[in-house]
């Protein structure tokens, strides 16, 4: 067996580029789907392939809400990491797996549409594995303050909206996709805007509170201004 | 709802890297628009085949053009941001939702010719959204001097280029569009090479003015070697 | 011929991201073999086509896992390296170039399925010469001290791990997958899984070891807290 | 017109990423042209699709040899870079064109093979335009001294092999491609390791030569490490 590292702690670096690398490519290749036949149907117009092409453009749309959302959490978690160790290695790969899925997700909605209730229903299954799988990682960041930054967040918000919350929100979903398919889109799409508006409330222009010395941060990751002047 | 977190600022260390990750690939992705089909229509040469994907490469180099100029714009505008806030991380989202929608525009042009009046138009409102939504970020940097660095450049200039002369381009790039389909990808060429052209103007050899401190700018950062000096 | 850099050393930087931009394209690169045709089979329910692809999805998850494993122990090689020279470069290239073939690996497990002797005996070579040419990477950082941060980690069985002991689960992996071609595969997952449950075997909260020192560790690479502290 | 940024400089971390991210990117696609088709083509054994694939494949391993032995050389370059400026990033993207092109060379040579005259003769046009654009790079950094880091490197064989030696040898490989296409491509791969293999010169162990202070170097850009000590 391969010897013990006890306790062993690695940078942040590559965990963040891997991550971001992901989410640079599956934002890129949820467009293709949307791509239209090449050469076009004999007959069809461009613009009549362009509204057949709307179900596919709407997934997109929705997919690509719900990954900046998972993005802006992602980056709120991580943001409080000066270190990780194997176990934080290891959720942030079972957390990709699943945004690496969701061109698939998103490539159902396109070739079903709205109203095909199990295309539906593994979109959900996705997404809610995608945002669950992040809960664990808050979760655990919450746990190990030893590898956090002096100041980090509180989390345990985050940690329990994704762990508890949203498995609810996914049976919702599942539930109300069977019953009406769209409806679970509506349901994503709106978590998605709730997440991403609400991290919008404190935009106002800055005051004075953000000091040099918060600006030079010898560290390169400064944490929030407030707590830093308080 | 999630805890307030009161005027938060981020490094802008994964904004950066999420944003080359997308244009790296979207760069890549419209070489694939133009690929030979495979197997080879049988009888075609392959000097036929390329021939007849003449349009397919004149859009990929249009293409490349314009997002060589974007980028360009997106790293001359985040060059001046020390951090970052969450609006900034959504009207970069913004723009790069548009970004990753070029190789779409691409292909539109590569599968329906220059002549297709609908797909030049996909074209021009792809690109100038683009481009409208890089002015938005361009003004939100010049609004909140306490994000920048000190010695920040300033970008009234492209503010309000992308966000006032930018809207009027694309809608002259559609009426024309719309009556010769040709000329609206030259405007977007045109205006794509005299950003870069004019980014050149300062090409001589540097002088003196880069001085030792400059380059070992401890946060890695420096700003205008000119400015600094002076 | 080319000046003789005598004995240059290049930072890791580089290095790092393009292993990180393989990884991350691969990852996501994957799930494009699970994708559905499009448009569906006609007369196929979504819920027959995805029971179809149970060959093509159980293919990704067993590549993701193995590919999370190739990760984590490239991870913990380049992290023990301060500077790098042209061999680590070449040999790291090695590496990516069988990376990189991973994705058309899982393809033939899907397209050929589970039992097709030849999709999984090229399954296991490929597998196979990432892991030994990982593990010659392993033996050039062992042994090459002066390019290794102080501390640095004993990566003994590691290299031999990969460059021993690997070829004899290829060797059996291929012969087994020659009687019964599943059971390569649960050779590959299994030793996968080894791998990354054996990381984790220090799944503990951190204790007082992790001193402010290390994690304001200023070349950003601390190396394990208990060797520092101790 | 923009302000004039009066020889405005930038840092290279984010032509360094977007480079990286280009680079990973290719060699990532490359494997997309050794894909068989799914489903297989009926009465047709694996073994004998992966054998009517050999010439996909060995345009596939040219490739990824001459794509790394541009990477190598591109790192070199840039390495000895402190800062850049527009016109180096213009430099960069006119390189990255041709490099983003080399997915599509590969796939002429893939679907017409090797004896294609017009196959050869586009890919050694693309391999020969990346070489030279790389090659205008290089006199760039050799002409800006007050870009470069202390102790740069003499890159005058570089810029010099790729903008007089490279267009002769591609001449040379143009004409004998259409003699003999394979010609051509034992040309390219042939430069490709020659490069790769004169790199790796320097392979012997280090001697005492890095010192500590190499290894801490506080701007993380450590030039040559004889050079340090002498």
């Amino acid at each position: 067996m391969p010897p013990k590292a006890a306790r062993r702690t690695f940078g942040v670096e590559r965990l963040i580029a891997l991550s971001d690398g992901v989410f640079a490519i599956v934002c890129t290749l949820l467009v293709l789907d949307i791509k239209l036949p090449e050469p076009p149907h004999p007959g069809h117009t461009l613009a009549r392939e362009l509204w057949e092409n709307v179900p596919d453009t709407v997934g997109w749309a929705i997919s690509f809400v719900v990954l900046a959302r998972l993005w802006v959490v992602h980056h709120r978690i991580v943001d409080n990491l000066a270190r990780c160790r194997s176990v934080t290695i290891v959720l942030n790969f079972a957390f990709l797996a699943f945004v690496s899925l969701i061109p698939f997700a998103a490539s159902l909605i396109g070739a079903y549409e709205f109203h095909n209730r199990t295309a539906v229903t593994v979109f959900s299954v996705i997404f809610g594995s995608a945002a669950i799988s992040l809960g664990f990682l808050a979760r655990h960041v919450q746990n190990e303050p030893l590898l956090a930054k002096p100041n980090r967040d509180d989390l345990s918000w985050h940690a329990r909206h994704h762990t508890t919350v949203l498995p609810l929100v996914a049976a919702v979903a599942i539930v109300a996709g069977l019953l009406v398919p769209q409806f679970a889109l509506f349901i994503w799409l709106g978590e998605g805007l709730f997440i991403i508006l609400t991290s919008l409330r404190d935009h106002r222009p800055l005051g004075e509170e953000i000091t040099d010395a918060t600006l030079a941060a010898p560290d390169g990751y400064p944490s929030d201004a407030p707590t830093r002047s308080g």
